[in-house]
């Protein structure tokens, strides 16, 4: 075959020429000894021709040489006619689930167990999609500002939160456990990069049920030195947050199209409110009295709701938090500190601060 | 202060005009009454004089305002000579090792044991420069060349190569191990994206006493769909290595002049040799026979000299290794296979191939 190959999404170029197309048959339905198949490669799909074909089972991996024509009727507009089609590895037993169902009605642990399949669906492999792009985004934004990105041990000989809820296991007969955080190294390493980023696992040993915890996830960590309050942090995070949802209106529109979620976007200045600020904004909008002594989860959703309304934005910085709902190295203010959480939609997704930076009075 | 601060290597940009410097105290040397400080920062050093001034302590983290002024004598032949200094944070004993010597005679257990400080150290620090830009470039030119990125759990509940030197942990009462290599969702994201990639920690739990083991490493894995050949592997390999060494010969100078280190580059073509003619050109040219059915360590110093001196490329392709040392999954072509090993410098750095595609194949 000598038709260069060409991915779904540049066919409308190549109308009334020849292409290959590789990839995936999502699904196929015979008209009368004419074949029509659904091919799907790694950014779209497209429909396929052929007479005189049988077609194997779906998800089979194909390479098909043919025309492309306008072709109203079909998905995209357009469709292949088939002149050679190679099945380059045939799939041996139907799927256990239909990978062409726009949405799954099954429960989540059979799409886990499936999970080798069920991703090859444009909707489901989305996510995955927003993640690396996001990713991505984030190191380079960091990289921009001078950041440099370093790689710590996930095995550690103790934990950096205390020591609660770590995964042990055994390191050649010594105890040794998975690091919740790189919190120390990354402080280590201010002595030495001043800014520096990791974007790398982390791991918790907490059972749960919620949709707020894992026990393995990404953790993207920014350390800066040389800050003078943690407006500084909440600065620098602001520009981070606008370079990745930029990447993500570029870089996405497909994929959140796929949820019918909007493409996310960062004001000018990201709202910053004192916790204290934010409880009594519960009480005086909502009629609603926090529980705790931070914001529980009502409270961090009634908030976004507030600004999202009267200034569009789903983001708040959150400050100002007292010193009981802080861990002890927070730079004190009085019985405040300078910590902040970042509310997105409801939902707290980062936490920050400025470290006390001297050891008197750290001990 | 007004003064803006400035990084140690624009320094030579202000000359005669006042600016801010941050960073630490390497070294201080009191000479009747004036202080001349190594001051250090991310990115370099630069000597400050002060009169009247106490210095604390190396390590200590100081701001000093001064003017910039040309002196043939100070190293790099500037220096600022300091109206304010503020201590910022002031080291309350002497570094267990002296941060600013060249190179240190001690034992590695002890600078491991003061990590937190050696890599305070420029020349030690450089290594993970080199990293980060290394890591970098290999993540753009995969996405450059329409790769996708991936991050794959690392707690799993079976080994992917066979169950040996696993890390096992206690998963909330079940037996789990840490992944020796994401082999295998990788493989399942071929489905997915058609070409990914993943930087991320790998585990063996092997006992070693050598340079080419490591309990915990970075891995760079990349896995493609749609490949005619190992060959179509090699010459995305090539593309990477390339980016990569333009990335350090242009970001990375000062930190392979620091080892001495010529900055790497890689030849239009790399070499690409057999297994088996490797082994006759190590007794054809060096009269030396290889043992056992690979190459030996001395084998693979041989061939890269070779090649080093006949065609100037540290790099060469090892291609063709036979079906025994090989695992099972790798494409057959008569009793050898479409597996390849790249050395660099006499040592394998890379391993790859063409995997078998067909169910009834790999049954």
């Amino acid at each position: 075959m000598t038709a260069q190959r060409v991915l779904t999404p540049q066919l409308a170029q190549h109308i009334d020429q020849e292409v290959m197309v590789r990839g995936w048959i999502q699904s196929r339905r015979d008209l009368g000894g004419v074949q029509f198949l659904i091919l799907r490669d790694k950014l779209g799909t497209v429909q396929c021709v052929a007479n005189h074909f049988s077609s194997p089972l779906p998800e089979s991996c194909v390479e098909v040489v043919g025309t492309v024509q306008h072709h109203p009727k079909a998905p995209g507009g357009l469709e292949i006619h088939a002149t050679h089609i190679q099945i380059l590895s045939e799939a041996i037993a139907p799927t256990p689930i239909e990978i062409s169902k726009q949405e799954w009605h099954t429960q989540p642990e059979t799409l886990f167990d499936y999970r080798y399949v069920s991703l090859r669906n444009p909707r489901e492999r989305a996510a995955l999609r927003v993640q690396a792009v996001l990713v991505s985004a984030f190191r380079n934004s960091l990289m921009d500002m001078g950041f440099t990105e370093i790689f710590t041990p996930k095995i550690v000989s103790a934990g950096a939160e205390g020591g609660a809820h770590l995964f042990e296991l055994d390191y050649f007969g010594q105890p040794a456990y998975l690091a919740q955080s790189p919190q120390l190294y990354k402080q280590i390493m201010v002595g030495v990069f001043e800014r520096v980023f990791e974007t790398a696992p982390v791991y918790r040993a907490e059972e749960h049920a919620t949709s707020r915890h894992l026990n393995e996830y990404l953790s993207l960590d920014v350390e800066m030195g040389f800050i003078d309050s943690e407006e500084d942090v909440m600065n620098v995070e602001e520009i981070v947050l606008k370079d990745v949802c930029k990447a993500l209106r570029e870089g996405c529109v497909d994929e959140f199209a796929r949820y019918d979620a909007p493409l996310p976007d960062v004001p000018e200045r990201i709202p910053r409110i004192s916790l204290l600020e934010a409880r009594e904004l519960c009480k005086t909008e909502f009629g609603y009295t926090v529980q705790g002594k931070d914001l529980d989860p009502e409270g961090e959703r009634l908030v976004c709701q507030y600004f999202e309304q009267t200034q569009g934005s789903p983001w708040v910085f959150v400050t100002q938090y007292p010193k009981v709902a802080r861990p002890f190295y927070t730079y004190p203010e009085g019985e405040l500190t300078r910590g902040f959480d970042l509310l997105y939609k409801g939902i707290e997704i980062t936490s920050g601060g400025q470290r006390i930076h001297r050891y008197d009075a750290l001990i």
